[in-house]
């Protein structure tokens, strides 16, 4: 088994911490983005997406998407559960979980596509997605300070890999100039909280 | 148990092929989304996105998003197995899911969302995303038509959610002026397969 990562990507990441946070450790095989490794035919026969990360299996087989990859090692690994340990609990984490990442880190993402140096040729970019995208993860940020008003983590009061997809994409976008209003004190908390986690340095 | 459904919206409609499909029933419960009843504060504290489909527990709790919804059915009831029986299974299947859902279907709405009437003052609309985000769905199109010229159905040799969600993402489409290239012909053999099956009228 490998994993196929990329350092300051916020994806591979997620899968990187969510393994920390098992105590799973997976050999990893950095690919080289800027250079465009991972557009090139050898990669996009593991993932024709051309996205990272992805987990290779020993058969040869490739999983791609973080989401999956973390769901495949809570399958195989339940315990720490970051995604949850009946039904019920499963299905609000993972609503959670999507909720930070279509919703909040959606928006945002969007906004440093259409407006980042980085996807000039890289995708079809139109700067006028910036500011209502940056307007709308604004927006969805001041509603999870408000939540984080009343609760510890995302989900409610465990830890889950919705804290995961959210600290990945709010660290992310402070590096690259997407980052969230200081005022946001709940956030802010909440942010300081997961740095502290040993899993931060994943 | 109630599922708060909208009768022509692309996600309500995953939800309920993936019912049929398991031989389940689930009263449903109509929202006006025309009338914007999904966006009122009764509405808000069962899904503050506002999105449908909802699926409210007997005890009041409510669980959003389609994807994580039909994940819940699979964890009650597992057969027929539409997500798969073995965690590689799952992992497979979840991936080819995501690809429709947000490579291929992703683009798609976005060209619908930014140029219909229907989200005029509903989203901030920018008209200059439409031509590039038709321009990625027809290429993903593609790309899915190829993969169906050697393969039954979207994860490979058996029928599974991410038939579902392509297969309500095309037909959508197609209703909304955001159809496919009639040259697909492998993607419109399988369309018309998914039409046949008896879940399709749900």
């Amino acid at each position: 088994m490998k994993l196929y990562d990329a350092t300051l990507a916020p994806n591979p990441r997620r899968v990187r911490i969510f393994l920390a946070e098992k105590g799973l450790s997976v050999p990893l095989e950095a690919v080289d983005m800027r250079a465009g490794i991972n557009r090139q035919p050898e990669f996009l026969v593991k993932n024709p997406m051309g996205a990272l990360p992805v987990l290779e299996l020993d058969d040869g087989s490739c999983i791609s998407e973080s989401l999956v990859i973390c769901e495949y090692f809570e399958d195989l690994h339940p315990e720490p559960a970051l995604i949850g340990r009946t039904p019920e609990e499963r299905a609000l984490t993972r609503m959670w979980e999507r909720r930070m990442e279509l919703e909040v880190m959606g928006p945002l993402l969007t906004a440093f596509r259409h407006g980042s140096s980085f996807f000039k040729g890289r995708i079809a970019q139109v700067p006028e997605m910036v500011a209502p995208s940056r307007a709308a993860a604004a927006k969805r940020l001041a509603w999870v300070d408000g939540l984080l008003a009343e609760r510890q983590f995302i989900a409610g009061d465990r830890y889950s890999i919705a804290d995961i997809t959210l600290f990945c994409g709010v660290d992310f976008g402070g590096r690259v100039g997407e980052g969230y209003d200081a005022g946001l004190k709940n956030l802010t908390r909440w942010h300081e909280a997961m740095k502290a986690r040993p899993s931060a340095a994943a």
